[in-house]
Parts: structure tokens; C-alpha cells; sequence
């Protein structure tokens, strides 16, 4: 029985993916406990602070197999933290009381705190790779519709011409930066945590630092400058850059919706059998998958929050900050999980359609190239008095509901300098496209 | 395997119950689809709108036992909702097509919503009873430590006595205002949900109003006025709602992490064998419950944001915004769950500790009871005069680190009239309590 | 010189009111410390507690006009709260020492607190008003257009017909839930505070509770069971309350802007010269107001959150949780007042346009009525076959851009029952309201 | 009048500063306005775009002396935004219509977006300067005190001992941090706008580009790759920056709270004559500044939140999301101006009583070195032996409330291994700092 919608059987494949949430499993986390242990097993042998023989023992019963789940429950309910049980189930487990020198000058927030950071190692290098992805199939998308022109919107109202590749660059470049903060911040953030009681490693009398070094080398991640037991910014960044890349998913998501409305109709999730189809409505064609990651986002960036919040830690460990972690973090990332595979399978599979571009185009007879017309008018009539006279020719046609090309034709002052053919040129979107095309270039050319 | 805090095998217990997790779970909201496509059917067939033979087939299959899991998973990832996912099993389950009836003129959201309307009852039930008990413990620890005077404080800072009942007596009357809000909200949101694709019951040629009436009634559930498939008050005031228990429940852990800190000792969360103590600290006395309840609370007031967010839904039904729900509604009342009862407990079995008190009450050696002394002797000396006297007295006592006593005995304009008996009277917490017991009857009164 | 946009010279008039700002200005917030001071000096008089001539000389000087602001600013500086600074002037301005009788057993938050919920009741008054009328207008459409057909959308999709009156009753239903809650909330919130230095009145030895109780009387606020100094439900349920408001106007605004986009054209906010519309963009019809408003209920929802967690304050009198309200409120109110008035004269100004409404209805040449010719057709040749029918001629109208009524004309099985008149009727939106009519009667019998 | 407490008369110097309201000032806004367009004039000048003429005529009125401002408000709520306000009076301002010059190709959002980029620039080196010279504060602090021992503690309660030094180490190290996140988020986001109605300069029929990279240039800032009109990140990583600065000063002033706490009084915020004490409770030292660090950052987090809703932009200029950030931006940048100076003049003028931490450190007569002393033990008589010895002996100093050295020196089998002097060197806290000190000088070497 599950009650979460990460969770739950029948949603846990739309809102988060199986991956994502194998790294935030009691089982990932508890194997994460035990790798630790271990690493501090060979660790302390390698420097003489335990046996070797106890680090022998220790090692051959630090995996997930071994731990009783059922118990681990009950001791955690007990004693309000697993990482104890798991420790007291270890030293069962070994032989000749050997198990007393594992868990060797540690405290469970150490653990507990590097664990979560191998969570983390694991996790972002799945949205590293979605961010890749991401990457990947917008610069297709870039690339691919570069010159297709269709209407840019500003306020929602249709304003001038762009194509659907500068759309998609847009995004690229948002996209692009995030890698770059996910690679600045695991420089922060892969740290260990190794400190005792109170952070000051008085727990080892002789090879503390040594130890601490050696653990960290051993699990691939930094040797922190100092105890991070209360000190949170590198988790509560993990949550930020969650929250930043989730902005950017949902102004995607909103363009699609905005995009696949039957009103516009320009680009379309892809289809699979019966997804998004009403079996009552034929005409529908739902964003499904931009419906899932609006809703993801919108809950992550107030995680993002909470993750500040829990910043506000109290002493050398904290009463109950920490573990709004606890609550926040698995959940941040199995959330971003769902929300960053449903936005590369759209990019992957999104159908454009560039007649219907073209068809929103010239939805307003031409009133979207009113700005090309001005400027083209000016070098003839002069900028100022072209503004005026387009305006209020374009004041007629809405009024008047005639297309703008028949109102310019049939001005004298216009047609005195400008034929048919050429109004026609200046009221075609295809040459009013600005830096559209190289705006792609630019975007394009800083992919790794 | 599960990824969520709320579902974690080993933390399920804690931070949430297994009763509140039973009401948001996948099992519970597909018996609740049921529940209302059972009623629908009785109702529409006492009406004469589908067949009464249709009906009574529709009801024998309407048991959560009769619905593949597994298939519904797959149809949900397919279709993007599981409720037609039922209705189809539930019409294949149906002889002679008879459940061609079940489901007649609802759509999706419909189902979905009276469904999440009968888990909200059912929530709210748990949260109302888990108040009724906070309700009883406050009441009686402040029936109880009515007189026991404790220092009051004010910025951290020592500052007059109270009495422990008294501030008992002021989160009671948060609770019974909370209790107060949760049954005028009642009776705006057990509403149900039948409307059809926009909200119009257009899908019913006739008997639309009755079937509604009819099935809101089956399920005891009121009428709605109109469609409220994107009109969303509703669903954010319980979130609000949960929000501001939240607060209350913090306030109190609060406290109690405060007076359990080492230099104050005043009270004791219930003790538990192994619960809150450490292996190589003695000394220490964890404030387990208060760690849980502020982290689930600090989580519970960005739920309520993000349901305000998911009210700003567009047309007749939204686009993402309603997803919202789907994913914080359960995860807020989860972890209100986990923190209502652990608030319970720990006032259910708080051990309190008077004689802390008077010794906390004591620490300043007079210095808090200064107000008290200006007032006495202010009858004698003038306001005004005994205020800057017994000021001057009170830096003497910090920088001469002498009890404020003596000073007083010494000082020949106050020996002159009052003597160290009447000065130990003044300085007697318990004759400074102004209108604490009171204060305490007061609230008590109110109680139902 | 002002940073914030409430108060900027330029962005004033638009994100917020004069009339809200005046509310929560310094001139209004000391005048309401010296309102409640001139009460307690009123009240205490009346009681013998404090000398007659000590209550009038007090009274005279509690105006505005004669407190120095600069002054008041270095004290607020210098103490860290004003209402020493604002006591200690006032004391000064009092001829022969009657000053000392002022604020008597009185502590700083008390003031501050009671003044707070003065300035709550002005600025909850306001909010009432616009609710009440946003409320009219709302009314006032629905009933104007109560039959009046538009599509209905969901999931940004066309689906059915529904009436632009029944779009607005939705709203209003809403509404009218939001001034129901205010009514009741008024009841908790509008309670005075008057408790001394820990709440426990201690500070006067005698006529305690009838100061408290007069001093509320006397300030039309209902006398509190206990003090609240840290109790602060209250506070944030009015902050919950302008964050459920703003959903709401929020999906207001959602639907204006879709409505007034360029391939939507079905409404437009009220023109105003120049507003929203583009020198060189001529089409361009920029939905304003709706921006605002939807920039200010994100920011308010945000508050919301924040004044939860200014609840979890510490002990008697909190050490930075009070802190949060003073920042948060007046702006939550601010930009309130802000999206009410922009909400009401979108809704007192709006234009609806029925022409192209209709030409929406149409634009999917009768697809979007496919569900009422299914029903229409299933009475003569059965409900399920008509679906089939109907569903695979739509599929067939997409593919061939053909409209749906030749298709369904030239089908032999349906010409057999209907004729081409009969299809039309079937097409025909008004005859596919359903219920719509009959909700909005239903929401606008409830207005009081 | 103003009615937000960052430019409220009263509170402006407590809750903000004056030098980073200046930054947000309406006044400097408007001069950033000035700055582009003169800077743009003088670049489209260079690239022959415009007469040079026109823009020495430009350039001539760029300033804000010549502007208008109670104008500049009725032109800005009448088109809804100041920057066609402000080169509508630049305009006319020039002669011979050279005005007309000015802004060419450019757009509203082009405008305000660089402005706004340039008034992050000058908050930034505000914060950049303050973060500084906390650093410093801190580092000396660290350095000053990197041996003296006080009590450190877990769950708020007392643990192992620690020093005062390591305490403000770690909280240095959150701050090299965050130095290192500005470093580079700058480069991210001190990137102008120039991009024309859709983002693609077709308003600039030539030297679009060269127009873009020498604006630029002339403002300092780096050229975009392309337009970031709807692409947010870099303002929303802005607000998370501050988020989380926010944090670490959270965590700041509650362990400074905690410290002042009458019961505990190891440490003081700065002593200011009348401030944080109180007129008849002489024993209060109220932790002011720590107040109103913790309610501003408890805001500026939400405003995190809020500035990742922002990035949720439809289409190629956004329709209420850009709004958000005019309202939350200031906001946030002046709250944690205030904090930030708060925490300085806290950190450069805290009052350290190492007697006090000595007091607090012998508060449990021995218990909290009950770890040192099994250590110490576990030598001579097996360290799981001492472990259950040692455990047992605490626990009946707790029942008898004895000293735990009588204890130790009273039992047989300690007394035969180890004498007073040795049990008393074992109980010193000096003699159980662990790695403190050279944590200390870990963080201390990474200064710059």
C-alpha cells in the first residue's frame, strides 16, 4: 500500500521513473549505509586504527542482503534513525565481536549525510543525462526548423514573425547553462561528511584526519574543509538547481499546451494510441505530458524553499531541519525525474506542423507585417509619415475587415512608390525573420 | 520498492500513519471510483434512465477485489487517468453489455473529484479526531499546571513568571479555533462533482439535475451549485487549512525543544526505551517528536502554496494546474497525519518538571521578578521613583553578581518601609502570576 | 525615494491603491498606536485606575499631528519597535508628569498587535467592498449572457458548448464562497490584544480583565480569552484568506488572456487609450491588467506560506516569527487591493464579443459537437453504433478537411432516419447547453 | 505616504538599507533607462545607423533631471510601463525631431530587462562587498576564539565540546561559498538585452548585431547569445543566490538567538544604549538584529520560489510572469541587504564570554565528557567494558545528581588504573576539541 502519487502503483510511471526512484529506495539508501561502513572498515585497517581482520569481517557482510528490513523498521521507529539499526544488525552479523570496530568514530549523521550524497551522485547524473537529451533533441529541433517561419506572441497576442527554431534555441540556451551550473555545483557538492558528535572528530583519538581522507577518496567524493552537519547550502543548491531547471521544463510545457490548443494547432505532443484522446470528443488531442510537468514544477520550486528552510539549522546538529531533507530531497528528484523524461520524449517525438504556421501567419491579413511595412515604406516616404500611414491603413482593415495588402495597393502614395509585387515581399513573413536564423547558429555553436 | 518518505518501508511510521496512507492509497481511491459508479447506476435507475437490470449487474461488480491493479496500471500510463481505466474493466466485467450503462453522461474529472472529495472526508475525520485528542491533552495539562508558575519568556530572554498551564492554555485555544475552521469548511468542501466534459451535464438529455441530486445525496455528499472542475477554493482552503494546524503543531514543538534544551530541562517528550537517548552521550535527551512535527510542518506550508497555485486553472478544465493536486493533496495530509499524532503523544506523555521551573524561575536570583518589586513598592515610594531605584538596583545586582535580596534589605529607603519578608513576597514568582489561572479557565470554558 | 513597486512613485497606481496603501502607512499605523492608547487611558480612567485628569490630558495630545515622524524613525532605530518611541513623545507632550499614566500595564506588542488588527479590520473592509463588487459585475455578465454559447475548453482543447454566463457563474460561486469565509473569519481575527509584558496581565494589579474588556469595547474588538502574542492563527488565516482570493481572480485572469489572444478574440479587457495596445503593432490588444493580476496572486500565495511560518513562534513573546507579518502583510494586502481593483474593472469594462464566440463554435466545421449528434443519432440507430458512426465520420472530416455535416448528410444509415435539417439541429450549439442556464439561475439565487 | 516596511519612514533603515533602495529606486530606474538609451545612440551613431547628429542631440537629455517623474506615472498607468513614458519625454526634450532617433530597434523589454541587469550589477557588488566583510567578521572571529572550547550541541542538547572558533569556521566556509556561486552566476547574468518585439532584431533592418554587441559593450555587460525575453534562468538563479545567502544568516542568528538565551548567555549582539533591553525588565538583552535577519530571510526564500514561477513565461514576451519579477526582485535584494548589514554589524561587534561557555561546559558536572572518558577508559579496561561502566556511571550522577568525577574516583576498578588527577584531565573539554582548531586553519587557508 502506498499513499504518494511517486509511489503509487498506478501513477508512479507518469510522475516519477522507476530509476530515479530506485536511487531514493530504503534499499539504495541502506546499501549506500553499508558501502560507507565498508569504505570505513578498509580505511581504518589500511591505517591501523582497527584490525584488519575486523575490516575483513565487516566488508564480507556490508551488502543489502544481509540486512533484515523487517527489524530495520522497528529499531528506526525506536530510536527515530536507521542508521544505528543498521550498525547493531552489522555487528550481529560478524563474527568474534569483530562488528565493534565498525561505525569506528562516526555518527549517524555522518553516514547518513554521505549516503545522501552518493544519492545525489546518482540522481543528478540521471538528469545530467535527461539534460543531454534535452539538449540534444532541441538543438534537433533548432536546427531542423531554423528558417520555418512562424508567428512570435507577446502577450499573448500575435506580434511579429520568428521561426520555430529560434523558439526551440531559446530554450536551448537555458538548457546549456544548467549543465553548467549542475557541473559547478557538484564541485560544492560531492563532499563527504565524516565528523562525529559534535563535527570535531574528537571521537578518533589518533588518524582523524587520515580517516576522513581516505573515506572520502574512497567513495570518489571530496574531503569536506570542515563539518557540514548544520551547514546546508550545498543541499539546499541541489534544490535550487532542481527548481531552475524546472522553470525552464514548464515555460516548454506552456508553450506546447499554448502551442496545441485547437485554436492554434501548430505543434503536438506525440501520439500514442488512445494518450490525450477522448473517446467522445475525436477532435481533442490533449498535452498530457505538459499537463504532468507544469504540475512537477510548480511543486518543486517550493521544495526549493524548503530546502532553504531547513538551512536555518540550530548548533553543530540541528532539531528537526534536517530532516525536512529528509522529506524534501527524494522527492524534489523523483518529481524531476518524471517532469525531465516527459519533456524529452516531447521534444523527441513532437510533431510541427509549418502549414499551420504559415496559417496563423496570415491570420491577420498581413496586420503582423504592419512593423516590416513601416520600415520598408520609410526609405520612400519617410520613416515617421510610414508609420503613420500604415497605422492608420491598418486601423481600416481591422475596421473594415479587408486584407492589408488590398489597402496599401490601392493607395496613391503608396502605389506611387511600391508595385503589388513588392508590397507582397514586404508583407511576407519569410523576409521579416530578423536574426532568427543566426540567433540558432549562435545558440547551436556552444554545444558541447 | 518505494522512493517517497510517506512510503519508505522504514520511515512510513514515523512521518506519517498507516491509517491517514490507507486513505490516500491506490487501493482506497479506486474503491472510491467504485463507490460513486455503484451509486451513479442505483440512482440513474431509480430515476428510469438506464435499466434497473443494468444497475443491479454494475453494483455486483463494483469491488475493489474485481479490478486488475496491474491492468489498471497500464491503462493509466495509456490514457493518462485511471478512471477509465475502471470503467472499462468495469464494463468488461458486466454481462450481456450491460455495463455500457455504468459511468452514463460523467466524465473523468467527475469520478475524480468526488472520489478525491470522499478521501478528504475521510482525511479530515482522522484530523478532526487526532484535534479532539490534542484538544483533551492540552486541556488537562492545563487543567493540571493551572498554578505552576514557570518564567515567561520573551525574545529568549527570561522575562515575568507564568504558569505552565497557561501556556498549555494558549495553543488550546488555537486548536479549538482550528476545530472551529475545520467544520465550517466541511460545509464547503464535502461537495460532489457531476457535470460531464464542461461542466454543463449536457452528456444527460434528461434527469441530469436529479442524477446529480441523487448521487450527491447516495454518497452523502451536498449538491454543488455549479461545476467546480477548475474552480478550486475548495481543494486550497483544505490545504490552507492543514497549513495553519501546521502552524500551531510547530509552535508547539517549538517550545518543547526549547524547554527540553540541556541548560532548561523544564519538560520531557514521553520517553521510550532507546527513543531520543545516545549510546555515548548519557546526558542527552533528544526531542525526537518535535524534530519530526517541524519538518513535516515546515513542508506542509509550501503544499498550501502550491494549492493556491494549482487554482489558477484555465477554462472549463485545466491544463497541469489540477495535476497539482493530485500529487500534494495526499503528501500534505500524510505528513499532517505524522505530525498531528506525534503532538498527540508527546502531550498525551509529556513529563513535566515544576521543580525545573522554580529553579529556572530562580536563575536570575530576583532579577525577573523586578516588575513585581517596582509595583510593590511603587504603593510606597511613588511609581515612578521605585521604578528608577529598583533599576539601578537590579545593574548593580548583574555587575556585583549579588542577589537582588539583599540589595533590597540593604537600600535604607525601602527598609523603611517594607521588610525582607515583604520583600521576599514580591520577589515570589508565585504572587506575579497576574491573570494566568484565569487566562487558563477562560479557554477551558470554552471547550465542547 | 521608494524601491519597492507598492510604494514607487511610477508602479504605485498599478500594482496596489492609495486608499490600501493609506492603510498600512506609517501615518495610519501610529495613529492607530495613539487610538488605542487614547482608549486605554479612556477606559482606565473610567475604572479609577488612573487619574481623570491624567486620561484627558492624555487624550488631548493622541493625534498624528503631534508626534515628531523623524524622531519617531531615530527611536524606532535606536529601540528596535516604535511604540516606546511613539509612548515616550506622547508622555512628553503631557503637561505636569500626567504622561507617566499612559500606556499603563500596557506592553509594546500589545499596541502593536491591536493596532495591526485596526488595520486589518480597514483593510479587510476594502476587500469586502471589491469582492462585493467583483461580485456584481460577475452577476451582471452572467445574467447578460447567460445563454449566450461559447466553446467549452479543457485541456486547452475545444470540447463542448458551453454559455459565457454559465463561465462567469462559476467565478461568482466562488466569490461568494470567499465572502462567506471572511464573514467567519472576521469573527477569530477582529479580537483585541492586551496582555502585558508574558500575557498574563500581571502588570496591573488590579481591574486587569476589565481594562482588557473595556479597552476592546471601547475599540469595537472582541476581548480575547487569552493573549496571542504568540498564538497567531489568526494572522495567518488572513494571509491564507488573501491567498485563496487571489486563486481565484488569478483563474480569472488565466481565462481573460486566453480569451484575448489573437486566434481567440472572444473577450477583451476594457480599452483604455493607449493601454495595452503597441505603436508598431497595430493588432496587438494586450491584456494588462491580467498580468498584473496574475504577478501579484503568485507573489501573495508566496505570503501565505510565510505567515504559517511566522506561527511557529517561541514561548511568550517570539524571536523573529512576529517580525515576518510586519514585512508580509501590509504587502500581501497592498497587492491584494492592487488585483481586486484591476479584477473589477476588467469584469465592470469587459468586452464580449458573441460573433466571434460563435465563430470559435464553428471553427472545427461541427466536430465539436460530435457528442450530441452521437446522442442525437443513438435513439435510431442505438447508442453505441451511433458513437462508432459518428466517431469514425469525424476522423474521416479531419482527414479530408471536409465538414461533418456533408459527411453525416451523404451517409446512407443516418439520411435514413434524419434529415439534413434534423443534422443541423443536431449541430446546432444552442441546442447543446445542457445545464448551463439552470447553474447560473442556481449561483445567482444565492446572492445575498 | 509609503506602506511597505522596506520604504516605510519608520522601518527603512532596520529592514533594508538606504544604499540598496537607491539601487531600486524609481530614480535610478529611470537613469538605467537613460543610460541604454544614450549608450545605444552613441553606438548606432558609430555604426552609421543614425545620424550623429541625433544622437549627440540624445545623448545631451539622458538625464534624469530632465525627466518628468509625476508625468512619467500618468503615461506608465496609462500604457503600463514606463519606458515608452520615458523616451516619449526624451523625445520630445531634443530639437528638430531628432528624438525620434532614439530607441531605435529597440524594444520595451529590451530596455527594462538591461536596466534591470544593470541595477543587479550594483545590488550584487552590495552584496558581494557585505558578503565580504562578514567574511572577515567571521574569519577573525574563527581565528580569535579557535581554541576556546564551549559546549557543542545536537538536538539542542549539549553534546561534546567544541570551540567557539569551529562554530564560526564552518559558517565561514557556507560563506566562501556563496562568494564563489557570485563569481559565477555573474557570468551568467550580467548579459544585456537587445532583441526587438520578438527577440529577433528585425527592427534593425542592418547592423542588428553590431548594434547588440556595442550597446554591450559600451554597458560593461556580456552579449547574448540570443534573447532571453521569456528565458529566465538568470533571474531566478539571482533569487535563488539570495535564497540561499538567506539561509546561512538564518542559521546565524539562531545560534546567536540561542546563545543569548538568559539561560545560556555565551554570546551577545552588539550593545547599543536602549537598544534590545527593556524599561522594566532590567535582566533582557533582547537579540534584535537576529529578529529581523530571521523574518527577512524567511521571506526572500518564498521570493525564490516566486522568481522560479516567473520563469513559466509563455511564448516570446510573457503575459504576467516578467511582472513577478518586478515586484519580488527589489524585494528581495532590499530584505537581504538589511539582513546582510544586520549580520555584519552582529558578527563585528559580538560580545564572546568564554566564561560563560567554560560555565555551560561543567553545566552537567562531567556527563557531556562521558564520550572522553570511555576513550579515555576503554586503554586500560577494554574500550566496550568502559563504554557500559562509564554509561551506568552517569546515569546514577543523573539519580543522585553527584558529580561524575566522585563517581569515577570512588569505583574500584577505574580507581586502579587511573588517578584524580588523570579522571580530571580526562573530564577537561580543553582536552577533547578533536580536529577543531584545524578545521579552523582549514577554512581559514581558503581565503582569499
Amino acid at each position: 500500500m502506498t499513499a504518494s502519487i511517486i509511489d503509487s502503483i498506478i501513477f508512479q510511471g507518469i510522475f516519477s521513473t522507476d530509476e530515479m526512484r530506485q536511487v531514493w529506495s530504503d534499499e539504495n539508501r541502506t546499501q549506500k549505509y553499508l558501502d560507507i561502513e565498508r569504505a570505513l572498515a578498509i580505511v581504518q585497517a589500511r591505517l591501523g586504527l582497527i584490525p584488519q581482520e575486523a575490516a575483513d569481517e565487516i566488508v564480507r557482510h556490508c551488502a543489502i542482503g544481509q540486512i533484515d528490513m523487517g527489524k530495520l523498521r522497528e529499531q528506526t521507529e525506536r530510536i527515530g534513525y536507521p542508521v544505528l539499526g543498521v550498525v547493531s544488525q552489522l555487528n550481529a552479523l560478524c563474527r568474534d565481536k569483530l562488528g565493534e570496530y565498525c561505525h569506528w568514530g562516526a555518527t549517524t549523521q555522518d553516514i547518513t549525510d554521505t549516503a545522501t550524497v552518493l544519492q545525489i551522485r546518482e540522481a543528478l547524473a540521471i538528469v545530467e543525462r535527461e539534460l543531454g537529451g534535452i539538449s540534444a533533441a532541441m538543438a534537433r529541433l533548432a536546427q531542423q526548423y531554423r528558417d520555418t517561419p512562424m508567428i512570435g506572441r507577446s502577450n499573448l497576442q500575435q506580434a511579429i514573425p520568428v521561426t520555430f527554431g529560434y523558439k526551440m534555441a531559446g530554450l536551448l540556451s537555458a538548457i546549456e547553462r544548467h549543465r553548467e551550473r549542475l557541473a559547478q555545483l557538484k564541485e560544492r557538492v560531492l563532499v563527504g561528511e565524516f565528523a562525529g558528535a559534535a563535527g570535531t572528530l574528537a571521537s578518533l583519538e589518533r588518524g582523524a584526519m587520515e580517516t576522513q581522507a581516505g573515506l572520502c577518496a574512497e567513495l570518489g567524493l571530496k574531503q569536506p574543509l570542515i563539518a557540514w552537519h548544520t551547514i546546508r547550502d550545498n543541499i539546499a543548491e541541489v534544490g535550487a538547481f532542481l527548481g531552475l531547471v524546472g522553470g525552464t521544463l514548464g515555460k516548454l510545457s506552456m508553450d506546447v499546451k499554448l502551442m496545441m490548443q485547437t485554436e492554434v494547432g501548430e505543434v503536438y505532443e506525440p501520439y500514442h494510441h488512445g494518450r490525450g484522446s477522448s473517446s467522445t470528443m475525436p477532435q481533442k488531442r490533449n498535452p498530457i505530458a505538459s499537463c504532468y510537468i507544469h504540475a512537477a514544477i510548480s511543486v518543486v520550486r517550493q521544495h526549493a524553499a524548503s530546502l532553504m528552510d531547513a538551512m536555518v539549522a540550530d548548533h553543530e546538529r540541528s532539531t528537526g531541519p534536517w530532516e525536512i531533507e529528509w522529506i524534501v530531497l527524494p522527492e524534489a528528484f523523483c518529481l524531476m525525474a518524471g517532469a525531465l523524461r516527459q519533456s524529452r520524449q516531447v521534444l523527441e517525438g513532437l510533431q510541427v506542423d509549418p502549414v499551420a504556421m504559415r496559417r496563423n501567419l496570415d491570420l491577420t491579413d498581413g496586420l503582423v507585417m504592419s512593423e516590416a511595412v513601416m520600415m520598408g515604406l520609410g526609405k520612400y516616404i519617410g520613416r515617421e509619415y510610414a508609420h503613420d500611414l500604415v497605422y492608420d491603413l491598418c486601423r481600416q482593415s481591422i475596421a473594415e475587415r479587408k486584407p492589408l495588402i488590398e489597402l496599401l495597393c490601392a493607395h496613391p502614395e503608396i502605389a506611387a512608390h511600391v508595385d503589388r509585387a513588392g508590397l507582397e515581399g514586404m508583407l511576407d513573413p519569410a523576409n521579416y525573420l530578423g536574426q532568427s536564423a543566426l540567433m540558432v547558429d549562435r545558440v547551436l555553436a556552444t554545444l558541447r
